[in-house]
């Protein structure tokens, strides 16, 4: 017999940078029975999604689809399947998030070429640009908003720089996409990669990504049916095979067309609950999310500043779903976040490397970018700052917040 | 405002080699509001997972935890962690999925020796030991149970002389974990693959897995740090870096640890599903849950062959959870299928390769593998092969099963 206590998980408001709150029809959606993996009412759902990430996107991209694992699967899928041992790529960074990309980069066996900017800044695109321009890499790969700073990058000079050279730019928009415009052709991106559990507030556990028809062509030319399937007339790669069966996007491609090859077995439940989250995406509409999104924000900031705390990082290029907040000197940061875990059941983050212990950071996305949980999440620190002895003008934050909600800041709510 | 309809999935009973039906309880699990991933009742969930999982795969392992991903990335995991490229791997082949293990093992980069035995029957371990002893591979991999072709290869010896010569033994238990004893510490095993969507009955979409301190010292010695995560003090690979971030178990076992350094964010959702499986799994008992796989697979053979039809391989080693059928001449058994689903909603499978179109697979694991469902799919396959012009005893297959459940065939039910 089993001592294992059932399940009963505490109520979080979870006001991270992801995992977020997931909407309860996207819960509801993952305890459907499930369906088999070819049966043409579970195909018919694979291709509605494909469809609804298509506007995600933003995208006439043909391909458009998850693959099965948490947000950084869905990066390596992309660099593996387009990165031959030699390629050069290059990769600006401006927080942890570039420096995975250098990571998976390297582990496919590029020639990685990499500069960074200061933490709580992005690049200007002419210095990028102007990268590109002198190391001619075959493949860029950025991060376009960054939860470790706060920080979200514009890309569509870049974009245009690229294609003007016929070089590949792959995107990290795990952070972003759902939450603020990812604007893949209009931007010119190549392959773009989003997760689920952020502005999407579907749970960790899938990689949706998009990517153009430059993208399919190197794809194509590394393809290899799977041993065990193929037969006399099946592709096989003419230049060197991809180096993972899991992430080898020319066999997943084949699995999400029409033609089904068998691959892995598709997650079916996570299917359900991306399928559930675009739908409800798509009735909320994408301007009047990305607007949600932003008079959240407002709040936050308001409401942060007028506690009097400072925010961390350049305010012109501020990742809209991510508020990164100084900790005050004399203020352990740990022991707020607990103190706000354990007695007030909300949860914020620390931060990575250089930032661990100096910023705590907030998110505002998903179904967990909502009003209440904006004033929440601020008299609660409020409190817990007056608890740890920190001197703050009481009762102004969520007044700040109310003022932005109320438009009393000539924004319209 | 999206077109798209809200989700219905018809209620099917699923009698595939998987992925199978889910336990009500776990997709109850599935259901409830997520945990942030480093919240202290997630990370108990993660170590009571842990706990479980050392009984499921009947080992002292310390190593016992999911790969994000569906089963194949469980077996991808392991072989990237442990192939340095050049290094020896042997594989014997009996069916589609030892295909998988070299195509994967190729792709690490192995020099791969592999040998194939006539499909419908598995290896006599004495040739497989000859080759290891011939060929002196730094690893073998293998699969326990081959659903294509609805065998299961003993493995105790194998793991002996693989011991004895001081070479890793991995093994692909995917199909046959939570259905039939996969005995890890006994039979010698070094690490082992499973998947959650078959005998363990949780959708697809993670992959338990365990390795012993073998397998950890290999990857020790490759283990490098996180770019953005690392300092002067971490770890950088003696050996060759793992080629994959993803599946790098070296990293993931820190995420698993009580360091719990950052790594992916953890499934929440499908990590509340595993560890309700496995909660119903210990509490059902091993003992009792393969007693009950047996007896359900008795009565379908007593079924299969009551109605006149022929099981395909050799019967001395049989999966016990996969049934392969010959289609009998004349019948076009995708048509049986596709009557089986639209009228009975009811899913069986068809093979691959060369068993394409010649054997139907029927499963009975985990929750699927229940007495009413061999009855439904006994008597739901009868009349379709009827209405297909097959001439065959009616009555007989419905009333051979349930002869064995009364025990009327010396079987104890």
């Amino acid at each position: 017999m089993s001592n294992y206590k059932e399940l009963s998980p505490s109520l979080r408001t979870i006001m991270t940078p992801g995992p977020v709150e997931v909407d309860p029809r996207v819960l509801r959606a993952l305890s459907f029975p499930i369906l088999g993996q070819f049966d043409p009412e579970f195909t018919s759902l694979m291709n509605e999604t494909m469809a609804m990430l298509r506007e995600l996107y933003m995208t006439d991209n043909e391909w458009c689809y998850p693959v099965d694992g948490t947000s950084r699967s869905g990066i390596e899928a992309v660099l593996v399947s387009l990165i031959q041992p030699g390629d050069k790529v290059l990769v600006p960074i401006y927080g942890r998030f570039g420096h995975l990309l250098v990571e998976i980069s390297e582990r496919c066996g590029a020639e990685v070429v990499f500069f960074e900017t200061e933490w709580g800044t992005v690049f200007d695109p002419e210095e990028v640009i102007k990268a590109i321009h002198a190391h001619q890499p075959s493949l860029v790969a950025m991060v376009h908003g960054e939860t470790s700073t706060g920080q979200m990058q514009p890309l569509a000079e870049i974009g245009k720089a690229c294609r003007e050279l016929d070089i590949l730019l792959v995107v990290d928009a795990v952070a972003t996409i759902g939450g603020t415009p990812v604007e893949t052709d209009a931007w010119y991106l190549d392959a773009v990669m989003g997760g689920t559990q952020k502005c999407l507030s579907v749970p960790s556990g899938m990689a949706p990504l998009t990517y153009n028809s430059r993208v399919e062509k190197k794809l194509m030319s590394r393809k290899t049916v799977e041993r065990g399937l193929r037969d006399a007339t099946s592709a096989r790669a003419e230049g060197r095979t991809i180096a993972s069966n899991y992430f080898d996007l020319s066999q997943l491609q084949d699995y999400w067309s029409s033609a089904r090859l068998n691959h892995h077995t598709e997650a079916t439940s996570m299917l359900y609950g991306l399928h559930e989250g675009l739908r409800i995406l798509l009735q909320e509409g994408l301007d009047a999310r990305f607007q949600r999104h932003r008079i959240n924000e407002r709040a936050l900031v308001a409401g942060i500043q007028g506690m009097g705390l400072k925010l961390y990082g350049d305010m012109s290029s501020k990742l809209p779903v991510v508020t990164c907040i100084e900790i005050p000197d004399g203020i352990d940061g740990e022991s707020v976040r607990s103190m706000l875990l354990n007695d007030f059941s909300i949860e914020i983050a620390s931060s990575f490397g250089p930032l661990k212990g100096t910023i705590w950071r907030i998110g505002t996305m998903g179904f967990s970018c909502q009003r209440k949980n904006v004033l929440h999440v601020l008299g609660a620190l409020e409190a817990v700052l007056l608890r740890h002895r920190h001197t703050l003008p009481a009762g102004e934050a969520v007044q700040a917040a109310l003022d932005v909600y109320a438009g009393k800041e000539g924004v319209l709510c």
